[in-house]
């Protein structure tokens, strides 16, 4: 299996399993059969709700012997509203209970946005909304939350650090007073929105990105922003299928295989075994630069992950 | 003249003048003949290179007994080279004595970009560039240049301090921590760049907002990016020419007014006596609706000024 070295040099899959959009009771079994797949990366977060559920599909597929802990590559996430230095430490050990694991191997920031706290006790994963649709703003600044981050590190509560959904004057600014620079910058990556800008910036500067949302929209609800722009799902876009036919891969593979051969690593998720083998051996090929540079010719700077059109607040894009 | 309360309360012109791109040797002339015209705002930096000169005809109009000190609003900025708390302390000293002046009314970081320091002995002002075409970044942290922009309020070298050129998460991080919230962001902003969000964000939370190069990409280089967007010059394009025969002004005073009408204040900058009238005076009447909104529908997310296109570094807007 191909991987990359992220921050201090630990190996870290090319390709990994995402957790986002699996609800809690199909977790355990899609994370182990995902772990029987082959897979040894699995990219989860507080906000998923799903980490008990993980954690339980990591611990039966440990206990029946299919890989050791040290195998794996468990990668969480801080949700907003834990983003006050207090908070971080102490929620950090629930989600590693979930987990039913003594570390994880990088934690991120989530969001660039702080939120009101809300306890565990009162709502778990805590999600957006304070109360009904209130969104409330918190005051804990990203150093202030980076800061508790690395004190993570320094308690081998996790390996590495890093940060998701930052746009490159943030990700400039947390490198000018970080003490342990971010070893991941996890962003909206596909063809529709390549990021070279920032992604050149993070890579010039030692952060390895992961790209979220690899085949495009597929989960996103559809907004006027977007429907406006005509974005034909790019697992059925002609550019793609023509490569897909030509290089003798699926559409998700080529899509994945674009991504990594950019330097930059892959979460997909699939519930249907064949597709996460296919997922999984996606590095197997290389696409020419012609071809690389067809699809990477596609982007629209098209964003569907975005607070502003979600939320309406929160321009973290802006 | 209309004004608007910006900071604790201070009323700052909604049209002013902007220095930048007048030569030193003419701007005194420039300042003194701006003030005879009615002009009270002065839209400096360090990096424009003219502060000496805009400082000698200020002196000029006071001891003419045009205006007295405290009728003005000077605004100056705060160079990238300058972002370390100590640099910050020294530089505000040589540009309140270039402008022979006691306090600004606004002093704004002028990118959140930090540069290698450059002592005034050896270059000043000290540009982009270290050597040759050499960029070095530095390492204050945006929170250490503005806990320093705050003191200076404690000092009462500035009024109201503020930032220019920042886009939506760094702002909110900058609200996160300020003890002295921002008064006033400075943006690039006319109809081929509209950026409503931020613009909502920023007057959502008492930052008035200022606009550079309202008429469009005038003074800067074609580059193959904006020239593959096919800009029309705003001054001439089809929209802005009818609104200005219905309406019965100028195009500048259209452009010029359909900013304000958004809250937004306009620094335009003219050396031509009547031009400066004309924009002085474009307060003086009101678009309706409809053709505010034909303005603001030209949005095409068009920027100029932007580091990764005259540098090939600081991705502050990716």
């Amino acid at each position: 299996m191909k991987s990359v070295a992220i921050g201090r040099g630990v190996q870290m899959p090319l390709v990994g399993f995402g957790l986002w959009r699996i609800n809690n009771d199909s977790c355990a079994d899609a994370v182990y059969n995902a772990i029987k797949s082959g897979y040894r990366l699995f990219d989860g977060a507080c906000d998923y709700g799903n980490e008990a559920g993980a954690g339980e599909g990591v611990a039966r597929a440990i206990k029946d012997g299919l890989v050791k802990r040290e195998d794996l590559f468990i990668v969480s996430k801080l949700w907003n509203t834990f983003h006050e230095a207090p908070r971080v430490g102490e929620i950090i050990k629930k989600q590693l209970a979930d987990w039913q694991v003594e570390y994880f191997d990088l934690y991120l920031m989530h969001f660039p946005i702080a939120l009101e706290y809300v306890s565990p006790a009162v709502r778990y994963p805590p999600g957006w909304y304070h109360e009904g649709t209130n969104v409330r703003a918190g005051k804990a600044s990203i150093q202030e939350t980076w800061q508790a981050m690395e004190s993570l590190v320094d308690q081998k509560l996790v390996k590495e650090i890093g940060v998701s959904n930052f746009s490159g004057s943030l990700l400039m600014d947390l490198l000018r007073y970080a003490r342990i620079p971010p070893a991941s910058l996890q962003i909206e990556h596909h063809p529709y929105l390549t990021q070279d800008e920032l992604v050149q910036f993070a890579q010039k500067n030692g952060i390895v990105v992961t790209a979220f949302s690899s085949f495009g929209g597929l989960v996103y609800p559809k907004t006027e922003k977007i429907d406006s722009k005509s974005a034909l799902s790019l697992l059925e876009h002609p550019t793609i299928a023509s490569i897909s036919k030509k290089v003798g891969q699926t559409p998700s593979q080529v899509l994945l295989r674009w991504a990594t051969q950019r330097g930059i690593s892959v979460i997909p998720k699939s519930t249907n075994v064949e597709r996460m083998s296919l997922n999984l051996t996606s590095t197997a090929f290389d696409l020419e630069e012609s071809d690389m540079k067809s699809i990477s010719d596609l982007d629209i700077g098209l964003r569907f992950n975005d607070p502003m059109q979600f939320l309406g607040e929160f321009p973290i894009y802006y």
